[in-house]
């Protein structure tokens, strides 16, 4: 391409301090180094995540920085030793790598990445250390590897997935974070044998994509358990069963749950972020065989407390990060779900807005409203 | 047999008071009732249960009561109802029992049964809620339905596994509980896979059989962690390769753990019961594939604490009561690894008295010296 080797001017979306609105400015994307890759981003879509990163309540504030994880694009250019992917590729980029050659990587129970797993902290390029971007020569930061708020961004080729060219950007790019960490949290790591019960813990994006999960591998009650009871309406479609608002009951949710299931569900999915949502999700499984998974990115300070004797009575508590789906591997297989019609993404999309109005996304999730919104790079 | 349908005479050790020693009464046993079977024991041992319920220390008292439950004996009669087993076999008294028709006995992860599952604060049968033991009329307690320091008692058919009758009671015996619950816990929970390491907490008996089952399954580091390094020169005959006392260290042992295997353990089994050593046995696990297994009985009042994010890096937590092994379908599998000399269970037996000299199995417990004390009823 002609832009290869060169720098490109672009708009991107950059946070210029915690909270405050993003503002669309040009910058300049350097060309990809070493093992890196350049990616024109078609869509992208507005993840929790880039929230609590851009609110920076609690969390390390790296600013100025392009947020942004969830996406589709096409390799612009790679860098020298770039051998899987080549220009005109279609990739979704993941914020949690995939280096093939570090125990993780080849672990089959892993995808935790010791090369490129994600770090929240690091605004910077793991080969040199420094930044892609710029603005009249100022750097501005990455955010987990993938910055794909703006029309190119730079990556390392191990944190993006080749997908089938024939799968639609505008709809699979929802499955580069939270549906796939949702559906893999039910699918590959709580593993609901068929005919069992299931309770989902937080319907947002993440837990419906797990009940959808919990229903393709063959659960036939699913529970659904949020404190916001707009989102049960939703629900439905995602394949929940039943509702649990712990608001409504006056003895802990894990008793309202025991008692509509004969003592415990048989898995349950923690999908919320919240602490006492976690502890909930656990003891609410039955006792013998019950098994309970934790998704929700817990507050640095949060500590899961239970007494042991639960542990003893046979439950099993684990915890994943991206549905334990290795992202080069596995995420193209998941995009195939969708091409088979076996998974349906459309009703995970509630909006779209143009990329000059990105800050629209962030409303809609302030207010709660909608699961994804899509952010149109192109318009 | 003569005494079938009759109260026997004979001697048992009684608890009269919590933490006084043992006195050997003549006490009266009742003939079994419904489903209940009365044997003869011919060899007990001494466990840690029993010396906890003993001393009584944050355990509700129960006295007077005849405790015991680790035991080997020969079925005298049979109660109606019972076509399992009949008088002259030989059978493993068990603490929780197996009814084959609740739903964790039908399921194939639970041995929780809900009718016979261990109940340590009840001291009468199920099935009348008396005790079949009396001195003058007066009862004496059941202890988790076995009370196997007696020459005859009564228990619920549903906790005895009947056994190889070639197999010698006075080794065999000692499976009935602790060294079953720690290899179970090894091969059955944790699962090591072939050369994997293992860290084992706490090398009482029940840890060095879980240190015994790692080695069956293949693992080829097994670090035992004990604070006591008395046990360390023990624990080498039990596959134990490298020994870590927290004591030496003045970084927590998870680090010293990390630190040894870079980055830490495949699988964990913590038997010491220490709150402090079940958080550090979860905390070993290396991210992305460890599995720490709790066995140790836990303090009524303990609270297992750690930061949610350990479960989010995909380490699994599990508990497990008697190795997870079902008592009446397995235990009779287990007698068959002794018998085929897969496992060793002589090595686990380091003193014997005659049953008048009980009083001397809890002193040695009590210094912590060897591991099994068999107890033998004639002499
Ligand atoms: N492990 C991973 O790989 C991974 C990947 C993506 C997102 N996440 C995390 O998953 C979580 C969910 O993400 P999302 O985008 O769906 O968030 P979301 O905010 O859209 O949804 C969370 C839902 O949980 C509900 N909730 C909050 N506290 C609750 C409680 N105590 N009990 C019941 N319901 C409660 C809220 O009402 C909301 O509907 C977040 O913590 C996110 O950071 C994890
Ligand atoms: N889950 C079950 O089915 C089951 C069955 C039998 C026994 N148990 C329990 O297993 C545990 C072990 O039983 P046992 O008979 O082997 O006991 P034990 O007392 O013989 O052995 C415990 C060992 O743990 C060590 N220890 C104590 N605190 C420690 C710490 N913080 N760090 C490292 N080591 C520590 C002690 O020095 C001792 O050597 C007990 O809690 C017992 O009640 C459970
Ligand atoms: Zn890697
Ligand atoms: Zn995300
Ligand atoms: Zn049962
Ligand atoms: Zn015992």
């Amino acid at each position: 391409m002609a832009t290869a080797g060169k720098v490109i001017k672009c708009k991107a979306a950059v946070a210029w301090e915690a909270g405050k609105p993003l503002s669309i400015e040009e910058v300049e994307v350097a060309p990809p180094q070493a093992m890196e890759v350049r990616v024109k981003i078609l869509y992208t879509s507005l993840c929790h995540t880039d929230v609590y990163f851009w609110e920076a309540k609690g969390q390390t504030p790296v600013f100025p920085r392009i947020f942004g994880h969830e996406a589709g694009g096409i390799i612009e250019s790679v860098g020298e030793g770039v051998t899987d992917v080549a220009p005109g590729d279609h990739v979704l980029p993941v914020f949690t790598g995939e280096c093939k050659e570090c125990p993780h990587s080849k672990s089959a129970e892993s995808n935790m990445c010791d090369l490129l797993r994600i770090n929240t902290d690091r605004g910077v390029m793991i080969g040199d250390g420094k930044s892609r971007f710029s603005i009249n020569g100022k750097p501005i930061y990455h955010f987990v590897g993938t910055s794909t708020f703006s029309e190119y961004t730079v990556m390392h080729v191990g944190c993006v997935a080749k997908i089938n060219p024939e799968a639609p950007l505008d709809k699979v790019c929802v499955l580069s974070c939270g549906i796939s960490s949702g559906l893999g949290a039910s699918i590959n790591v709580a593993k609901p044998p068929k005919g069992s019960t299931v309770a989902i813990f937080g319907l947002g994006a993440v837990g419906l994509a797990a009940a959808e999960g919990a229903r393709i591998a063959g659960a036939s009650r699913i529970i659904g358990v949020d404190l916001n009871p707009s989102r049960f309406e939703e629900a439905k479609k995602f394949g929940c069963t039943e509702f649990v608002n712990p608001k409504d009951h006056n003895k802990p949710v894990q008793e309202v749950l025991a008692d509509m299931t004969n003592g415990g569900v048989d898995r349950s999915v923690e999908c919320t972020g919240n602490i006492n949502a976690m502890i909930q999700a656990f003891e609410c499984v039955h006792d013998g065989w019950g098994v309970a998974v934790l998704v929700g990115v817990p507050h640095k300070d949060a500590e899961f407390k239970t007494h042991p004797m639960n542990f003893l009575n046979e439950r099993t508590l684990k915890g994943t990060f991206f549905g334990n789906f290795k992202p080069r591997t596995d995420l193209p297989n998941v995009v195939e779900l969708y091409m088979k019609k076996e998974l349906e993404v459309e009703k995970f999309i509630t909006h779209s807005v143009p990329f000059s109005e990105i800050n629209k996304a962030f409303d809609l999730m302030a207010k709660g409203e909608g699961i994804r919104c899509i952010i149109r790079m192109e318009h």
